[in-house]
């Protein structure tokens, strides 16, 4: 499908991705996000989207090209945000308490800056379908596989005991994703007040001390 | 409102209370929950539900009153269920440390025995409105108090470290209530080959030792 509109509309698609379209695009993302996560994906209709973004419906499918794709666009803004942030603290390295901390610093980062998208994120995957579905498992499968090499990591340097990277992995990501019901911008708590007793609490319950 | 209606129509109040009344209206609960699960509270109309419980839009009006109340029931089945087991939990005593892995364990097999209800929960909440809404609020944060109140009492007999209760309810919280994902009947994993690891890990990393 993406490789016809490739070889069959180049110039068109390359209009598409005119830094000016992308900016406009992304725009529209984060407009829509707030919609989605107070009315609901299927409850919210084109006409709505319309009026949030103060365009017709011509001028939004020129961006978006279906609400499913905006939809898909949500997600990818946020596991964009979480992947940047994961490849921050590979690149800083250090002990995997320390990389397991700055993960969590960066995972409680986003959530707190985009509440909106999260909220649509973690409501919504569900109404993706075919490739997008997909392309969702995919890389939301990638972020784990980092927390679980990080935790890999500690059991090979004896810094954790013998745990199950994958269930701790997951412990971990429900730790922190659940977050997203009650730390908000502008809270009494701030992303860092949370990541520090988090950080604490998790890395003293696997450590091999 | 709730005092009116037992005033006003004490026989019709009475009759819908019978117990065979209250069977059929868990079985309709039941039987909603997937439906809901799959389509979204406010993608699925009466018409589906209907269908899905073999009812006419009359009979099932006489056991749910409103697609709302359908939606407070599922709620209130995942409520009662799980502050059975905070109850069980505080009846069998124990340090705070047991306290804890009871009520994961606990917790963990409500969400594996009702997959459905507990998506719907935890996804459609905000679709509930005026009182539903005030009630599930503060049944929530009934269940809430019960995991501070074991943190608490942790850390008044020095069994755990001077942590701050809300926030690191809240990390226990999210840690079990997160693994409604992947945790499924029928899956490789049973609610007791998660609820070790996680006690384990949340224990030693609040321990004071």
């Amino acid at each position: 499908m993406k490789r016809a509109v490739e070889a069959g509309a180049p110039a068109a698609d390359a209009q598409r991705r005119s830094p000016k379209w992308l900016a406009r695009r992304a725009e529209i993302i984060d407009v829509s996000a707030p919609v989605f996560a107070q009315r609901g994906y299927h409850a919210t209709g084109i006409t709505e989207l319309c009026a949030a973004n103060g365009l017709g419906k011509g001028a939004l499918y020129h961006y978006i090209g279906s609400k499913e794709e905006l939809l898909a666009g949500i997600h990818d803004r946020v596991m964009d945000e979480v992947m940047a942030g994961a490849d921050r603290v590979a690149d800083t390295g250090g002990t995997a308490s320390e990389q397991l901390t700055m993960l969590g610093d960066e995972l409680l980062d986003v959530i707190h800056r985009y509440p909106d998208h999260v909220w649509v994120f973690l409501h919504e995957f569900p109404a993706l379908t075919g490739e997008r579905a997909e392309q969702f498992r995919v890389r939301r499968r990638e972020y784990e596989r980092r927390v679980e090499a990080v935790l890999q990591a500690g059991i090979d340097s004896g810094e954790f005991r013998e745990i199950d990277p994958k269930v701790t992995a997951r412990a971990w990501l429900g730790m922190h994703n659940y977050t997203y019901l009650w730390l908000k911008s502008g809270g009494p708590l701030s992303a860092r007040d949370v990541a520090k007793p988090f950080a604490d609490i998790f890395i003293r319950g696997i450590s091999s001390g």
